[in-house]
């Protein structure tokens, strides 16, 4: 069985770059969306307790069996740790062996960013070059160069609360290519731009962006409102926008459409990328991806991850199951085991 | 983070004992019952296909969270492989880091006779020295160590349909110091014994003890009927008998009380271990533990071997969670590390 590492994941995107894995993931979620009735799809179970929540994100085909652990523990960062940390299983079908278990924490952003693009691909405006960038925590990075690789986007317009955060990412991001203007106000970020992605990280009902905000035309990727109480968009704008959303039963309770109605019209975003349903209809709609991350990705994350590390230098072998000779005979596997270790030779 | 390998878990029953870990597990199983209340208990999750079943076992108190991966694949063993294989996952409700990974296919027979020697020495006949095991599969062996370490059992009649997992149960427990007597039906081996443990791998509803082999007084450890639509006992045993169960919402499904209509009584058995509920009542009363495994046992089996294997010879340290210097810089993390790596001198 299989290890795949924080170290293997880095050595994955030093052989193929980042780009093209973002590429080759968003490919890869894309495949599994058009096949989304193939999917046994369940809501994710969640353990809360007063210092965050931890959660299972199972999922299957008919082939793999895919489940993300994921944590939330906002308190985290001031102890120097992860809010959010992840690992993942996939599974075979056929004999319920676990084939991996994997580092989720990094592929999460990585399998996120895919995700954004990917819906922005479908639903923003053809010829698209500005984005904006509203909160540029651990995932802000992703998020540029995702939707470079994707889209083509070539300018950058962005702001975050805290002058630190900004500062890394113009730090992490001065390689890139991109032309990018950090702003003052969130206001003056989405000025003009094609494309406004929110990935802030503040627990609450917060007012990344109000309605008066928003021209016609732009695709918003709202990232960051992803679990109950967490939104980032005026209500107004989902009023005026047209809304896509990954699983609609999980969005309704962790999306910015928790904000709404329970009436309130959405589309699943697998019925535009399998043409079910019409995505953009004119130049000037406001499109909406109300994003809050579904196991569908995560099992296209894991089942990229598995294909691309068969390679020994990109996993560990561990030992996880049992082979007893005889399926029945546990015991005398032990028992065999128990015998004494042989002394090492002096 | 810590791994424990099948190895580390042989390594540490080799330290300890089998019928050490035994007792302890079922002392750490004890203490986790005695408080309930603490837990956030919630069914298992299952994802079925044609070949199987996959499930996981979450179950929560306020320090620690404990999850089970296992399988339940009839067809695995005509093809070499167990027909039940797990591992488990045990990690900090404080920040939602996991602790550890560790094995839990041997760990699981070991929580399994650990839990069903614990429910006899609260149900079954003070003094009781003989018990029948009809099923000698994976299970047995352990069910036979375990009765031997927490009651004193001392005399064993045991009879499988196979007469070569009949050989097989005999050559492993040669040495054990049990008399054990092997019968040519399941009605002989129960002939006068004090207790009657169940524990045959059948997937369907099997009638393994019928109600005229059941004399007064016995304690019966039901362990085999574990899932829909798989059962060992005839339903007049359950009308005579004192039923005692896990978690009676697990229970009434997968249980032998599947047979029974929704209101049959029956009594959680922590309620006997705190004190709570009268267990046996009488000498000639019929006990019956209707045993299922439930997701507490997984919690004390995890949380006993993160205890248990702290030094470094018990586990493996593995590099699943990301460290970054500042936790929003995820990327800059992952950039610094894709700097070339420095070529060996030759």
């Amino acid at each position: 069985m299989r290890l795949v590492e924080v170290e293997h994941v880095i050595a994955l995107v030093r052989q193929r770059g980042l780009a093209r894995i973002l590429v080759e993931l968003a490919d890869r979620i894309e495949e599994d969306y058009l096949r989304w009735g193939e999917f046994d799809k369940s809501p994710r179970y969640a353990a809360h307790s007063p210092h965050g929540v931890i959660e299972l994100m199972p999922i299957a085909d008919c082939e793999r069996f895919g489940c993300k652990y994921v944590n939330g523990h906002p308190a985290n960062q001031a102890k120097g740790l992860q809010t959010v940390i992840g690992f993942g299983v996939l599974a075979d079908v056929g004999t319920g062996y676990p084939l991996m278990i994997a580092e989720m924490t990094l592929m999460t952003a990585l399998r996120t960013a895919a995700m954004s693009a990917l819906a922005a691909r479908h639903l923003a405006r053809p010829g698209a070059r500005t984005m904006a960038i509203i909160g540029l925590g651990a995932q802000s990075e992703f998020q540029a160069v995702a939707f470079e690789a994707l889209l083509g986007i070539s300018e950058l317009r962005v702001f975050d609360v805290d002058p630190a955060a900004t500062a890394k990412f113009l730090v992490n991001m001065r390689d890139s290519g991109l032309h990018i203007v950090a702003t003052d106000t969130a206001g003056e970020a989405v000025e003009g731009v094609d494309i406004v992605t929110t990935v802030t990280a503040d627990k609450r009902s917060a007012t990344v962006l109000s309605d008066n905000m928003i021209g016609s035309g732009i695709h918003i990727n709202a990232v960051g409102g992803d679990c109950p109480g967490k939104t980032e968009l005026q209500a107004a704008i989902l009023d005026r926008a047209r809304v896509f959303v990954e699983f609609e039963p999980q969005t309704r309770i962790e999306g910015e459409i928790q904000q709404m109605s329970a009436d309130f019209p959405v589309t699943e975003l697998w019925q535009v990328i399998a043409g079910e349903a019409p995505g953009r209809q004119h130049a000037d709609d406001i499109t909406l991806f109300d994003s809050v991350g579904f196991a569908i990705e995560d099992f296209s994350a894991l089942s990229y991850l598995f294909d691309a590390t068969t390679d020994a230098a990109l996993h560990r072998e561990i030992d996880l199951l049992v082979r007893p000779a005889d399926p029945r005979d546990l015991y005398g596997m032990l028992q065999r085991q128990l015998e004494p270790e042989p002394a090492i030779a002096a």
